[in-house]
């Protein structure tokens, strides 16, 4: 028996494992949660790992049947399958990660060439005498703008405020933060230039701490969104600010606390404090977006559901009372419409499919689901409302995706096998499981493709007048309260996935293209990255392509808000992508209804013109 | 006997005159201070006015002595000598005027092209709707930009929070107000555009209320500046703040208060609101400058007395606090140095001298005295400590210029003819006044060349040990106390104008330039207006030239400010000047001591190479 060090990324947690322990059972041991549905008997195929470096056991059968030869060959493994034949480095894919670490802040990373629209440099000057008693602000841009051949003619005042003894005190020299033409802040030299990007949800706010020079991730954090406590989906806070204006200030007030608090969390991982943060890029849905910066939103709640701005604004933190340095820009990506905002944007620009050749989707599932279809240069979007199901909403029993939640489920015979966060008893039913438990149930042919619920299993029962399905019973659940399905929480799912399969028709109908031609589907945000996409296929909440086609990008949102901190490029193309979005409002649709009522179907069909084509 | 209507301008009050009452006695009785130290005798030429339309009396053999002939064609009379021939118009110029008006805010005006760098432009807009649903701040800068050929791509926070509402209140029409590429404001088509001019001074706060779309001055006011408290001169207040950091932001705090009451009162005239005020041009000397922007203090303190900037400064009006419209533009124009600020680049811009051809001489006196000399397309300046003596500092019974307090006075004998401010019995002597006393001292005798008061005059008496001489006894003061000038006061005034007469000669000395050869001498500032020159001219405070050389302009810096509110151009202007300044410290100057003690003497007398040479 051998020892070896295994690593796990982008978790970044390491330790030894012995050449017979899984590499499951090893990640466990180190605090990385990786989703187990079956415990390790290498049936559901969930904890999918891939070797990135050093060599492991073969492929067991299970895994032969789990991967193709070329995923095999790209090093995609089963984690309970798989034992370390060397020391090793594995990547976790989001989908494969139990929510403990689900922050929201994984993600793809896409290189950008490092030009963020804030620059230090140092500037060494000569100290102010009798014979040469210029100010020091315009001895400073002088020796500025001469040596690097620069422009700058504005210093920012709370900068302008310090430089006086702070030039004294650093022995005439200093370190000049230049955005644009301006001059934002001075430091000694060399000083850090740290930024923040954040992606504001509705549900969760994650925070990355990045460092400009080298474009480093330096720490990353999600927190929840307090304003949830003003009404959980976007309409009722909407809403509240409608009948009491007052309530945007606190709403406001709230989520720029959040993010202060983000702000200082991120900086003591890293041993940095909030004034070095000299640039921030905020991204978030439009309402979102307008509820962070105190502008209107009646006018996003009612026909034509416009915004109050959709490019992008640079605001300085103070004058949001954001706790980085007062001087510092924040920066939020353009909207593209009411229902589909900023981080759509940042999504499309991170995954860098904008530009694709073939026809691509996009989407970002979430209350609101916002989808694109790039075909051909033209890029369309929608803005469905899938409603709060996914989220765990307007389920008997749902909940949101924390610990004790149902995360993944199979039905095998009359036994339920599932997985909850954190491996603890279960004490409810998230997003990802409920969409497995809709396509576990039509599988197992306890709904019909309808969406009625027949009793022809033993786990079905009647309470209050409708028939429910027991995921976990009393007693199986350890005296806590029992899990079940209920009629109603299909109707309500079924609704969900109608949106959103409709908002994909109605955009590869204004495109004249089919589901067939799709080359590529991204899936991004949390629930996105959670599902099982074979579940979501097999209820017919997406097209029924090959499973290949399907990439799950976590939160390509915060993605986009990292790249456009790093690069003006990507800022410029953010405002590229929002001003070619075509945006179709689902409302104008004419034969809208008759489609939702079709998208209601469960099952793997094809959509056409409205009308379903039977698959299976 | 006919009755006329006359006009006093700029004060702007009117009314009848009969044609046997003086123009003085009529203007008194409307309430338009003149000043009159002889009561209407014609004797010391001080209750000067001008005919600017209509017919008055023939001139007396007074005013035949009082002025020349081409003056006397200029319409300039004596308003006690004069009476109306015809309804008239008349000039009264700052000089004449009694301290009620002496706000500071009277000053010449001149034209500039009107050119103001915030504009409005009329939005029409479609309104949004289901086929168009563009955000309202980009539909609103798509018409701006393209109607009116601008290249505007941002819009102010504040501006962007009440646009939403307020296009569909206005029936998507409304007034944007533009400042370089940003829409800075949003208002009901059409609106007023207000600017506000403040000359910020040491002692007083002069303000001017303008409608940017004519030039026109609405309103103006003056106040004084509470800073007072803190410290009477500007060493003082910043010896405060460099002791008690806290007390600058004090500073700023009472002062921008009092220029939000001020811009409140000056609304209040007009009917208008504060927040009608679109851009607002401060102007003050280099610490007001400073201690308004909450700008460091110290270094302008210490050798080399650098300011912390001395480019124009551009600042939204809430970062400073300021009760006008929050998004609106407070600019400040350039400093020249440490003790040479931006009011002297309104002066000189004002004046419109900086480009004069034949040497020329600026002034502005005060506690600090800033020189220029113009000469050959260069500029060169200096600072004097001239002391609190003409603002009544220092001087035993010295006040400022208010109500009770002696402004001008000539010695008759044994007698005293003397005119106070309000003419309510005199409680204490004011600058100007002062300035009399000596010129007075030294005509009659009582004070000798070297400033040493003799016992040739029966109004001198020793007090304490040093000789006094008694302007107001307690007798004829109505049982007020006394009010006498002693020797300490003259050599007080001795160091007073020695200052400013070293000033001027070390400016003409680095210019290779004799006192003689000056065409031409403006004197601005509130003191600077209100002396009277021959009295300057007599204790050798200014170079003995010919009369018609000085032109006392008044509040040329307030103009200045005006100005920089109207026009583009003048601000760019204003930088030139700033930059073309060479700045000469005065206590770099080797002989320097030499020549301030040569210019301590009293009498007319012309200097060269820190030598007098006598003339009288």
């Amino acid at each position: 028996m051998t020892t070896y060090t295994v690593n796990f990324e982008p978790v970044g947690r390491g330790g030894e494992c012995q050449s017979n322990e899984t590499l499951l059972d090893c990640a466990r041991r180190l605090g990385v949660g990786i989703i187990s549905i079956c415990g390790g008997e290498g049936i559901f195929h969930c904890c999918k790992v891939q070797v990135l470096a050093g060599t492991v056991s073969e492929p067991t059968s299970n895994e032969l049947e789990a991967f193709s030869s070329q995923e095999l060959e790209d090093g995609w493994r089963l984690a309970c399958q798989t034992y370390p034949a060397s020391d090793c480095k594995l990547g976790v894919p989001p989908e494969s990660m139990t929510t403990p670490q689900r922050t929201q802040v994984e993600g793809l990373e896409i290189a950008a060439q490092l030009e963020p629209p804030v620059k230090a440099y140092h500037v060494p000057m000569s100290a102010s005498s009798l014979s040469d008693p210029q100010a020091d602000a315009d001895r400073l841009l002088e020796v500025l703008n001469r040596q690097y051949q620069l422009h700058c003619g504005k210093v920012d005042i709370d900068a302008l405020r310090t430089l006086s003894p702070q030039l004294r005190a650093w022995g005439w020299q200093c370190q000049a933060t230049v955005r644009h033409e301006e001059v934002i802040a001075f430091s000694p030299w060399p000083s850090r230039q740290l930024g923040l990007a954040i992606d504001l949800g509705t549900t969760k706010v994650a925070g990355y701490l990045v460092d400009l020079s080298n474009g480093w991730t330096l720490a990353a954090k999600g927190v929840m969104n307090p304003q949830i406590s003003y009404g959980e989906d976007i309409i009722s806070r909407i809403t509240g600010v409608i009948n009491s204006p007052d309530e945007g200030a606190q709403l406001q007030k709230l989520v720029v606390e959040t993010i202060n608090q983000l702000a200082i969390d991120l900086c003591i991982e890293v041993d940095a404090n909030t004034g070095e943060i000299v640039e921030a890029v905020v991204v978030g849905n439009t309402a979102m977006h307008h509820l962070f910066l105190g502008l209107p939103v009646e006018q996003l709640a009612f026909s034509p559901f416009v915004p109050a701005v959709s490019r992008a604004v640079d605001i300085k933190a103070r004058d949001l009372g954001l706790g980085i340095a007062p001087w510092a820009y924040v920066h939020l990506l353009p909207n593209i419409a009411g229902f589909v905002g900023a981080d759509h944007v940042a999504m499309l620009l991170a995954t860098d499919i904008w530009q694709a050749e073939g026809p691509t989707l996009a989407l970002d599932i979430g209350t609101n689901t916002e989808v694109s279809l790039i075909n051909k240069g033209r890029i369309t979007s929608v803005s469905c409302a899938s409603g709060p199901a996914f989220e765990g909403g307007h389920i008997r029993d749902g909940m949101r995706a924390a610990r004790g939640a149902i995360e993944h489920l199979r039905i095998v015979g009359n036994s339920i096998h599932y997985q909850t966060i954190d491996q603890v008893p279960p004490i409810g039913i998230c997003g990802s499981g409920v969409l497995d438990a809709m396509a576990q149930l039509y599988l197992a042919g306890v709904i019909d493709k309808g969406g009625r619920m027949t009793d022809s299993h033993p786990r079905v029962h009647i309470n209050k007048k409708q028939r429910e399905f027991v995921l976990v019973s009393e007693e199986e659940g350890s005296g806590h309260p029992s899990i079940v399905i209920t009629q109603q929480d299909i109707r309500e799912l079924q609704l969900a996935k109608a949106a959103i399969r409709t908002g994909i028709q109605v955009l590869l109908e204004a495109n004249s293209r089919s589901e067939e031609e799709i080359e590529q589907v991204i899936i991004a945000g949390a629930f996105g990255t959670y599902i099982d996409v074979s579940s979501a296929l097999t209820i017919g909440m997406l097209p029924s392509l090959p499973l290949d086609r399907f990439r799950q990008v976590g939160n390509a949102a915060g993605m986009g808000a990292k790249l456009a901190l790093l690069s003006r490029g990507k800022r410029a193309e953010a405002q590229t992508i929002a001003s070619q979005v075509q945006y179709i409002e689902l409302a104008s649709i004419p034969d809208f209804n008759q489609t939702f009522v079709q998208a209601g179907y469960i099952g793997r069909y094809r959509m056409r013109y409205g009308k379903r084509e039977g698959i299976d």
